[in-house]
């Protein structure tokens, strides 16, 4: 089967629809040395980001960066550029909650996002249309929304990281057959 | 918060039952391209496995591996080494099943090894008993039940990746901001 596979938006929503889920599944209720300890991976403890953290990026991005910016480019096309995503606001809007409400603010803005991407009807020739991001320049819609699935995979991904290193030392001589603590946290934050 | 984690037999269990519904979050029901693609990066495509082929591996880990090894630790010691975990079991075995039969598969094998774990009442002094892996020599039971966990979460890892690289041309120029997308592998299979 092949290995590469073109956009299509029924299989990007069946992702998106339940990344919810599978936060919930890996998250909710956990103790909290996996929820909020960091990886701790730069020398001085800085830029490495918790699970907590995480989810909270995520409900960032979801509030100001992913349909935000679908409106900007079928309004605007290239002569405006989106915004760019705040990556840090989390540290400042988490603050105070708990994992849980985090985790049930994303499903509610999640299930929000999807509607208001349903309600747009985008036909397969909308996917071509183009718009331009403030860094990469001119992209179109297809892989904005594309990069949209492919950013919560990031995250699952950095989560299951964040959490492995947690027992990095516990696992003892078992740490040269486990992929995930090689990973050289290319995806934080 | 510290960045390393001593081995807690309550925290280890936590994650390791949720599992299934991290598992179930992420599969089910999605379409068949995010579930039976490969990842497609060695160059004959050999050595890469799908997200169907990767919750096989779970499940033969779960008969053949995690709680049969704990009980040759502890009723052997380090007198007989554990047998060779078979990393490839699954071609043969999941083979004509469908994903939704896998996941429930691997939920109720789940269920009951952490209920036969529950049963063996490990006290703390217990967790520093010795047994033998076959190629890593003297190991602790701490540790085999620390791996367990990250064996669990390099598997995440490794979905998420698997799937995220469907879509690696699809998002266009941000391909370089997706840290999913730039992971070396290390954790295949």
């Amino acid at each position: 089967m092949a290995t590469s596979t073109e956009f299509n938006l029924a299989e990007a929503t069946a992702v998106l629809s339940r990344t919810p889920a599978t936060l919930d599944g890996l998250l909710r209720g956990l103790p909290d040395v996996w929820v909020r300890c960091k990886e701790g991976r730069s020398a001085d403890g800085k830029d490495t980001w918790s699970a907590f953290d995480i989810v909270g990026h995520l409900i960032v991005g979801e509030r100001t960066d992913w349909m935000p910016r679908v409106r900007v480019l079928l309004e605007k096309g290239e002569a405006r550029a989106f915004d760019p995503f705040d990556r840090f606001a989390q540290m400042d809007e988490s603050r105070g909650k708990s994992l849980e409400q985090l985790l049930n603010d994303f499903a509610r803005l999640r299930r929000e996002s999807l509607a208001a991407l349903q309600a747009l009807n985008l036909q397969p020739e909308d996917l071509t249309r183009r718009g331009r991001h403030p860094a990469l320049g001119v992209v179109t819609l297809s892989e904005l929304l594309a990069t949209w699935v492919v950013h919560d995979l990031t995250h699952v991904h950095q989560l299951s990281r964040v959490m492995a290193h947690q027992y990095r030392d516990a696992v003892g001589p078992w740490s040269a057959y486990l992929g995930v603590l090689q990973c050289a946290g290319h995806s934080a934050p």
